[in-house]
């Protein structure tokens, strides 16, 4: 039997990171790895409560099919908590999405075909990276510096691009406490991105998830809120500030042309999303407030990433030009270690000592970063991460010197 | 500003059904057009009370994000639901889906590069169609007789394709109570089915939504079940056995090599389905059972296929060539008029008399069709059945009167 399988699969592996982190859910290690949402966050009283009602009285709509648009309840909660943050959308303007990597789904289909260039930064999220590889997208890697993507070097990828004869489509952007890296994108560069976008006609995709998440410094505007041109699309998601299980999130475009392709692309992908878990959402967002829910979880998270700043700080060697962001928001810390050092490699020496981290290398798409490790600070307890951060400042410690006499024996 | 939109969508337009069907959704009309489920036998009670407990006791879990394969909870409650229908697997052959939509887009995925071959019924599921058309998949059309897909057609069409050169992949079949027909696929054809598969080197990929929806005669075995070698992936949905809202499904595949490309492919399209909607279809399976279940919706369906087969005796114009087919399960009855008739341009008649249907058009890939209908008769009460069918006859009686003495004129 021949092998069956597409052009578009053949080629991809399992991600190593996600297989990885399957060797690290062993319940005595301490894991840094995954980027999961505070359980302790969760509001699940309420949403218990929400479910019995909507179950009880409401039934026949939440158990049954619903519009691929979304529901009508959601996005009017959506629009109503949108407002105050000087963002106006209308409910045509909202795609309601089964979380944010299905709207990075339909922004592949919709948008891309094989051989397409993205810009994204270096690093970028590893779920925008697997589905741009999926679509055979030419994923353009640009430097992120201290306050995001580096404008010089887009730039230059830009002219690169050109002169190959490619055609670009877009850029693709976290501008809040990055996923991986924690950087935020300063105003400046946000203004100088919708430049270039205009002047090379190209979409921006604005990934926001941690937006909402910033508990120091002041708020930069979203760069969709810059955008007299309906250049930018948005991708929010309820996994982070709500809780990750609804498998919620809302596009936001003020294109309807791009929206009618959006829509007709969601239904062939999955019809609709749960009504179930849209009005568990918008009846939380109703009768609860997001608001309030959101300080909690700033709180919660302000309180760990302290923890483990204070941790690095306290554990890690200082020289050898290991240092780390410190970001004012979001849930992730971003480590470089001397250049000596495949933090893939150090992986199993960190799992035998009982801490996982996620090996930088994963989030970059020119396959540097090897040097590099991404620290989630989110769903560990102080204890946890001061621990944890201890261990793997030992591990750290013996690589460099296991590298530096020039041997790979086991720490 | 340019169009921006990819080859893959640009020609595509919005199904003209799911718009239709918007116009239809007036309370005053009585709709047999979507293939909604009933929702009197959604076990609300029953989730409310699962649901309570789930985000009470174990919201850790549940809002959580999970694994891409699916929750271990439900993937063994569905194992013990299968192997006294003589289905024996493995956790590791369950892959759940977020409802089989997103089964078939993972589908088109790993085993279709653009212009690959699939074969699939004329008529077929509207959103199978959809999916293979956003992958530029060449679906080539298989006459579906009494007894479901004609061999010989296929036989032809399959020469056909290999003269051309074509790269033919599977053939996609629902062989029970087929949405939109009705019909079912003979024993004697599942065999021959699998036959010609072995002999092509082709896949099978069998949809199964109303496999356990028959009311009447006997049960024929799945063409899973049937297969020793792997050819055969199922689609089974939870939408059409307890409720659509969750959103929820199990693709199941024998071969490892294929479930591996399946869920790095899920990875990059929704990482994960919702846990809380998997444990409230696991717990309901462990706590109440899906049979006795299934014996209240099997009951409910029956009386409600009843009534319209008697409705569609009593009130349809029985010369003219008009015939319905009587299927023992499933949600739909299909309607063959006349040929004058176009059941597209009839529409509006109906929804002017307060009745809708889907055109029969819309389930055909070769662009004929145009005389036939589909009438679900699952989420309309017995007394609108009578009442829709009256008024469906009289805009057939009147539509077949304007086209005898060639006019257009409306009734």
């Amino acid at each position: 039997m021949k092998q069956h399988l597409s052009q578009r699969v053949s080629g991809a592996k399992r991600s190593a990171i996600r297989e990885l982190l399957k060797l690290t859910e062993q319940p005595d290690i301490i894991s840094f790895g995954g980027g999961l949402p505070a359980p302790e966050s969760f509001p699940h009283k309420e949403l218990a409560e929400i479910a019995h009602q909507e179950l009880m009285n409401n039934y026949a709509n939440v158990l049954q099919y619903g519009t691929t648009e979304g529901s009508r309840t959601l996005r009017d909660a959506f629009i109503e908590w949108l407002r105050p943050q000087g963002i106006e959308v209308t409910r045509e303007q909202l795609l309601v999405t089964t979380a944010s990597q299905q709207g990075l789904d339909l922004l592949c289909k919709v948008f891309f075909d094989p051989g397409d260039v993205m810009f994204c930064g270096l690093p970028t999220y590893l779920g925008a990276i697997q589905a741009f590889s999926l679509f055979q997208i030419d994923k353009i890697g640009v430097l992120v510096e201290d306050d995001g993507m580096s404008i010089e070097d887009l730039e230059m990828k830009i002219a690169e691009v050109k002169l190959a004869g490619k055609q670009m489509k877009g850029i693709y952007v976290i501008p809040d406490f990055q996923n991986p890296s924690g950087i935020t994108l300063s105003l400046e560069k946000r203004r100088q991105l919708l430049e270039i976008a205009k002047r090379e006609d190209l979409l921006i995709f604005e990934d926001n998830p941690y937006g909402h998440l910033r508990f120091a410094g002041e708020e930069i505007p979203s760069i969709y809120s810059m955008d007299p041109e309906g250049r930018v699309i948005m991708l929010f998601t309820f996994s982070k500030v709500l809780c990750a299980g609804l498998r919620l999130a809302v596009m936001i475009t003020s294109r309807p042309d791009l929206m009618d392709a959006l829509v007709r692309t969601k239904q062939a992908t999955d019809l609709c999303t749960s009504k179930l878990t849209q009005h568990l959402a918008a009846r939380y967002m109703l009768d609860y407030g997001l608001e309030g829910h959101l300080d909690e979880i700033r709180l919660i998270y302000s309180e760990k990433r302290n923890a483990m700043i204070n941790a690095l700080e306290k554990y890690m060697p200082k020289d050898e030009g290991i240092h780390w962001t410190k970001p004012d928001g979001g849930l992730f810390i971003w480590v470089w270690l001397p250049d000596v050092i495949d933090t893939h490699e150090m992986l199993a020496q960190a799992v035998e000592r009982k801490v996982a981290y996620v090996p930088g290398a994963a989030f970059f798409v020119d396959d540097t970063g090897h040097n590099t490790m991404r620290l989630a600070f989110s769903s560990s307890t102080l204890e946890q991460i001061d621990e944890g951060i201890r261990r793997l400042a030992d591990v750290v410690k013996a690589e460099i010197v296991s590298k530096m006499v020039g041997t790979h024996e086991s720490v």
